[in-house]
């Protein structure tokens, strides 16, 4: 088997009622850094604005600070930043999946012994 | 934060277009192993038999034999066993969750300084 981490495993962190930081989220995160723009972003990645927009806000609700600013005016304005906080926590979060990704790699290879070879 | 493995962590096993294992097969197989039904696992996970079915179906073709059995006939119309290449695999599985869970626990403990504490 030729697998990808993001093809098994999925990380959620969870706060009370709502999800911190997971897939979804830290590709957003992700496409905000690139492209500067919650919209620009959302559109990237198929979603609506409203949409992308309600995930950062979670996101800023379940941070000790936000971990993306809008920024209102200027030219074409305004955009929006990943602020080191989100920086910080997209690291983690990246570092988490590639942790938990090679702790199951022995254990995967002996799984894989166990199905159909494709 | 007081996290449980099945909150924070899925693990899904590809193998081409399905997924041979993951949390919702799992949890039928046990379901399976403590009934001795598929119907009966079903209905415990509040799902429907044809569902049920179709997920055991899936696992049997990914397998390299299959991991539940249909008794047919005798008294009470058959039943279900899962088989040992069953229990292997869900052995397996759960082990991969829990060495992937050990392996986050740092780096979580971490990530959750940088979370609103509730």
């Amino acid at each position: 088997m030729d697998l990808q981490p993001q093809q098994v495993l999925r990380l959620r962190i969870p706060l009370e009622d709502f999800i911190a930081m997971g897939p979804g989220k830290a590709t957003l995160l992700e496409a905000i850094l690139e492209t500067g723009s919650i919209s620009a972003a959302g559109r990237r990645l198929g979603m609506s604005y409203r949409k992308a927009w309600q995930l950062v806000d979670q996101m800023n609700h379940c941070f000790t600070s936000p971990v993306v600013t809008a920024m209102t005016g200027g030219v074409g304005g305004g955009g929006a930043r990943v602020t080191e906080l989100g920086l910080e926590a997209l690291r983690q979060y990246r570092a988490l999946e590639t942790r938990a990704w090679e702790a199951i790699q022995p254990g995967l290879g002996a799984f894989s012994r166990l199905l159909q070879q494709p």
